[in-house]
């Protein structure tokens, strides 16, 4: 029997697949260094746990409204908007299970079949995958990079914008690259989005996971406001991916479309869970800080190792906690041409699992350069010395 | 800035602005009888609840497989193959955030634009809401009220075949009616699917609340297995209503498809709560065994008093936890030519709140006879016989 058209437009994650060979790997008995996932190996904090526990054993166990408890759109307005310095209600926010919706969900509120949007490659490949399922133009821009990390290819990105473009998808704070545009970058970037009437979807995942210095959002710029969506997750600040609990945060119009459509495609997020990330925002802030003093140890650690290992060359990202090295020179001092073959190497000879730039979007024409993403989310710093110290002698060898 | 048009097809359960009316109503100091909700006012059971905490507490709050976690999608696959006398394994079951994703993500793998799909009405409103959304065209069929309940109407629906007719939506143990299929009738229906080559989706969300006889499944006629998807929910038999848990269980290939949209939706459903819903499948029965004794003695009370009041007609239906009187006499006694007049005065003259037919798809042309939905999930037995005492005597007035 015939399935739907659209379900030929639909990608995936590739990276899965890297998570797959992994795993069948590790079951044969040999030993994994398991930089590929983007998952988190640290708990939830306890007060986040228990604070969803009491709601649950307190009768919470029923439905909610279909944008969220009351008391957490209005936390989260004011959280959001004041560590961005603009103004949210509780009108502003509609609770999602997961960051990950917010994706669909604006897109299918702003773009029509036949519109193009504008989306980053490498980039987390949902955004892709969505535009074409919803029988939108997916049209890729790309960064290029610098000698401290990756700058918005700012020329080409304009160069795209017709007629029909209509949105624009933006992930300051970037998976996989830890890119991070500086003032002047993103302020362009908003002149251009009024300049041509876009959407903006602001992927902002990571504007918590921070090591230094302060997130800004595209949000603040003049103009901004009525026309950006913020992805917002508790995922990564409280080590909660699993909950799957996160926010849509925008214009009040399209927030209440967004709110319609969680009435059509799961009524409401868990209900008591919510009340672990009331938790998490008004509670002990211990949790969250553990959790970036963690993953900062991670960073230094493996950005130290990596620059260490002859033709690598690894940019310290202040924010993610995804490292994006340029492996060009390794590669061809190994004798690999293909990334796919120098990833499944790197497993078999040495255990050492990442992804690779052609996990996250079609790779654009010119790309000479080769990048793998390494996530040091899910390992801990002792494994990452280990697995790391076996990456330099696999090249050096 | 201009929304998408897919946008201006999205429906809703209007039931919500009933519940709204109510708040408010509550809100002002009235006492209010809350027979709109479709929601339960029972806790979820111990067991459950024990085993979704420990999960949390013991770490699994990372990320789970976009399908669920293995054991409970095996768990699932025999369960409800065996209570339908079919065979089912792990790759027949994609877990689900509630049982209602299924019903989108169900038509987004089948249904393309400009085809046809039939569905019940008065019946589940996201189904219209869904099809329209996707492009698809609604075509409703009915049912006829009998001496003891409701029948399909089945010339009618046969009348709406045609050669882009793809998809059936088939909600046996059907809310709002509490109507069920003999089987007679179901045997009709599949042949009918077979004859005609369409998708069914069985919407079983009900198949478990059952207070006499034994449910059955349409996919078990002949040639049904590999054309019929299943939404099971967690919500109703366990009281899981707000834990939003529930699964597409179907042929392989469309259930690889519905796991796909999960990758692309929302990864995957929570983690650590699909531990709890391990627990409600093989453990201690005794939760909804008392859920379902609640029920049927609320059920009991309702439909005898409702059968006391002048001008009501209630059959007494052995599944679901709804009510569906006739009430065209009492109306007319009383003066009312509209339902949503009826409705409001019910809740204004004594607090009795519920919906009626018009919340659950658009009326067919000759309509004549007038419907109220009464759910018996979200109030006491107490409750019931005081709101229900109060409306016999509004009626009588």
């Amino acid at each position: 029997m015939k399935q739907a058209e659209r379900m030929k437009r639909l990608g995936t994650e590739t990276a899965f697949a890297v998570g797959a060979q992994a795993g069948a790997w590790a079951a044969k008995g040999h030993k994994v260094y398991p930089f590929h996932l983007g998952d988190m190996n640290i708990i939830t904090p306890e007060n986040i746990r228990e604070a969803a526990m009491d709601a649950m054993n307190s009768g919470k166990t029923g439905y909610c409204p279909n944008a969220g408890i009351p008391e957490l759109r209005e936390l989260l307005a004011k959280d959001v908007g004041e560590r961005r310095g603009v103004d949210y209600a509780l009108e502003n926010v509609a609770i999602q299970p997961g960051g990950k919706p917010v994706i669909g969900k604006f897109l299918k509120v702003v773009l029509d079949p036949g519109e193009e949007a504008l989306y980053p490659s490498p980039g987390y490949p949902i955004y892709e995958s969505m535009i074409e399922f919803l029988g939108g133009v997916a049209k890729p821009y790309t960064y290029r990079e610098t000698d401290s990390g990756f700058e918005l290819d700012m020329d080409y990105l304009e160069s795209l914008i017709t007629d029909k473009t209509t949105v624009l998808i933006y992930n300051n704070y970037q998976n996989p690259m830890g890119a991070e545009s500086s003032a002047a970058e993103m302020e362009y970037l908003a002149q251009l989005a009024v300049k041509h009437d876009l959407w903006v979807l602001s992927d902002e995942a990571y504007f918590e996971i921070r090591y230094d210095g302060k997130s800004q959002s595209i949000v603040k710029y003049p103009d901004m406001y009525d026309r950006t969506v913020i992805l917002y997750t508790f995922s990564k600040k409280f080590a909660m991916t699993g909950w799957r609990l996160g926010a849509a945060v925008g214009p009040r119009e399209i927030i209440a479309g967004i709110a319609k459509i969680n009435t059509n495609d799961e009524s409401c997020s868990n209900h008591f869970n919510q009340y672990g990330a009331v938790a998490g925002l008004t509670g002990d802030q211990s949790g969250p800080q553990n959790i970036l003093r963690i993953l900062k140890e991670r960073r230094d650690v493996a950005v130290e190792m990596l620059n260490d290992v002859p033709g690598v060359v690894c940019h310290k990202p202040e924010t993610t906690f995804y490292l994006f090295p340029n492996v060009t020179e390794a590669m061809a001092a190994k004798g690999y041409k293909k990334l796919s073959d120098f990833q499944e190497a790197a497993l078999h000879d040495i255990g050492v699992s990442f992804c690779t730039r052609n996990h996250f979007g079609r790779p654009l024409p010119g790309e000479t350069q080769k990048y793998i993403r390494l996530a040091y989310s899910g390992i801990d710093t002792e494994e990452i010395r280990e697995g790391l110290g076996k990456f330099k002698d696999w090249i050096a060898s």
